[in-house]
């Protein structure tokens, strides 16, 4: 562990991972759902009996990235607290009460010369997922591509090396007492960084490459990538506040969008007013935001209503501050601030508050994001709280997939066709 | 035209055509069926009208071939004649015809907090297809990415210069007179190798690459995108002809499989044969395939069964002949025909002919391809003939579609919210 591959090179382990996950993923496919939940649940029990043991693989990760005096952020995000190990306990048992996505026929047709066709939901084979410091997603995810019919690789962050592999183990035990391939769940056992690079090139046995982390290891995936890659670079999410807006509503869902959770992806970072409403409104929000601390960076004319406002730059447009930090641009009319979502928004979130029917359905139809809100906040761009059950990352990107990816989107559909000898003439 | 652009580098060229497809996609998105309509009707008319002048500009195309010294069957695939032309005119009409898939709700759902929450299918922005000599492909091409709301790049093989400027001319004219951005359809106006490549680049501006071609076209396009790829490698279809065979049926499938349009992608490459029927199944069908000349490459017992047959190498298992030639394999058992097809196939299409309930059921289940058949010819891997009413290309690789393409799959869904003030707690 932690490093040392011997007789192998990492090229040789990594091809060799992604075999034995192809080879296993014909079998995970046809898995009964009830055999999958019992992996899962099992999977739960066991976290919570080897509690000890995961805590002192993680102390070992700690000891390290305090050697290495990484930031209090950083060990908290690695730090598989008891709270933590709940958190994907209860992930687990949430998965497997989902139902399953796999065998679903929505529908069939009869073709003229009598040939029934259809298409049938089914795993997309091997999914790679690459992730940064947090252990906890080698669980969820985990348990999300299992539930889904598929075999995955997971590459987590070289910091996090010894509690991911414990992780491993244990989802590992509970495949081998189930007679399910423990190559359905493989961490990768090295922090060597070409590991990654040769992942990417496993075009004929990995199906999809999910990387979550940072705008620097994304765009390294997309740009070495041979495999489909499932992306999501930023949330810079607006609200326009229109001049048909409740203000009150207004108020309390730019509140909202920026301050429940500002270090998150669905937070608001850029708030564009109407002119006609600017007077009245931004007043109000402004004492709002002042309470709580949120900086605000504005236009000329913000800086004119509000007296605090710092002056907006350039670069402050379309920025992603995860921070009480606030753009704020009052617009002249409702084409200004689609051109300016259209220009600065990252196909994330974006959300009007209006009364007027009208606005309201142009909004929706020409806003290009994965998620277009009217009246409500921005916040709830996440596969939980849209519905969908759980998710293993937001696309920001349009193929497969476009928005919160829950277990659906880590499935795809074939087509089937039954006849009776129909040949074609 | 033919190569040569001034004052502005390929790179540059390409890079401006791509920003302007780009810019015209929101309008393109928006854009009513009956506008859309109108184009695709109006551009039939237009191309019957300039018959003339299309083929004087593909006579140029075509004098270059012949000087170059091309293949018949290139020269074939590159010839606008009047039959071609029609064909154009009634795959405009076709796809004017089909249901316009933009804005379809197929349900929305209320999640407690009272939030309103669907999924919309929206265009997927900017699409650019790199294809090889058919110069109606530009006009195929051009009518499905439009009616799927999409402004469309259009890249076709340099032989066809002239062909692909002129179609993209008349286009363009009627795009005009319906006051549609002309960047909607945009044919890179050079022969530049180089323009390949920098279109893979424009990750910001295209959502998707769809290559048709030769395998190393694909190829080149898949290791050297930023941008998702749809790809169809090959075709290596099979068909599986069980112990429990109707024999006549299993007759009549193969041969059509095989016979009826060897040089497609959709025709039988290998047959397996179940060893309890081979005896009775193999000299029928030998004779079937003599009659026409198909060339048999056998396993030993085939071979022993078929007096002419020729002994397979290695090589020829797996292989896309695209030819009246046909590998041939016997085999032990069910499983030993899916483990062929795992090994061999290249998720395309597959069949088994049988009249057993559970061994359809499981073929159904357990193989992967983009098509599963019971007793019915691999040709109908076709949008058409599935019920589509018309496909783009085929897709064997698994996210976002797997098989034929038709106007879905040229689309996305974005999320929509319509709330009452909703705020997260």
């Amino acid at each position: 562990m932690g490093g040392e591959i011997s007789n192998m090179s990492v090229k040789e382990l990594i091809k060799d991972m992604a075999k034995k996950a192809k080879d296993a993923s014909r079998k995970i496919a046809t898995l009964t759902t009830d055999i999958k939940n019992h992996v899962l649940l099992d999977t739960a029990e066991l976290l919570i009996q080897k509690k000890d043991e995961i805590q002192k693989e993680n102390q070992k990760d700690l000891e390290v990235a305090k050697e290495k005096g990484l930031s209090k952020a950083f060990i908290d995000r690695l730090t598989l607290s008891d709270k933590i190990i709940n958190s994907m306990v209860e992930g687990l048992k949430d998965v497997a009460s989902l139902p399953d996505p796999i065998g679903e026929i929505p529908k069939m047709w009869i073709r003229p010369n009598g040939l029934q066709v259809g298409r049938v939901r089914i795993p997309l084979g091997v999914i790679a997922m690459i992730y940064e410091s947090r252990p906890n997603v080698t669980i969820d995810a985990a348990a999300l591509c299992l539930k889904a019919g598929n075999a995955v690789i997971l590459r987590g962050g070289s910091d996090a090396i010894n509690s991911n592999m414990v992780l491993a183990s244990i989802i590992q035990e509970v495949l081998k007492k189930h007679d399910v391939p423990v190559e359905a769940i493989q961490v990768v056992p090295t922090t060597d960084r070409d590991a990654v690079l040769h992942l990417l090139k496993c075009e004929e046995e990995i199906d999809l490459i999910i990387p979550r982390g940072g705008e620097g290891l994304i765009r390294f995936v997309v740009e070495n990538s041979s495999v489909p890659v499932l992306k999501h670079y930023k949330g810079v999410c607006h609200v326009f506040v229109d001049k048909f807006a409740d203000i009150d509503m207004a108020v309390d869902i730019c509140f909202n969008s920026k301050v429940q959770r500002p270090g998150v992806c669905n937070a608001m970072e850029g708030m564009l007013v109407h002119k006609d409403i600017a007077q009245e409104f931004l007043p109000k929000m402004a004492q709002k935001f002042k309470e709580v601390g949120v900086e605000i960076r504005g236009c000329t004319k913000t800086c004119e209503i509000i007296p605090d406002a710092v002056p907006a730059k350039e670069e402050d447009w379309g920025y992603e501050f995860l921070d009480l930090i606030l753009a704020v641009r009052v617009v002249d009319g409702f084409d200004d601030a689609l051109n300016y979502i259209a220009k600065y928004g990252s196909n994330h979130t974006e959300a009007i508050v209006t009364k007027d029917y009208a606005r309201s359905r142009r909004f929706l139809k020409e806003v290009d994001a994965s998620l277009v809100l009217v009246n409500a906040s921005t916040r709830f761009n996440d596969g939980g709280q849209l519905g969908l059950g759980a998710e293993i990352g937001i696309s920001t990107s349009k193929l497969h997939a476009y928005g919160p990816m829950g277990l659906e989107e880590l499935t795809t559909k074939k087509f089937i066709a039954l006849g009776d000898g129909q040949i074609r003439s």
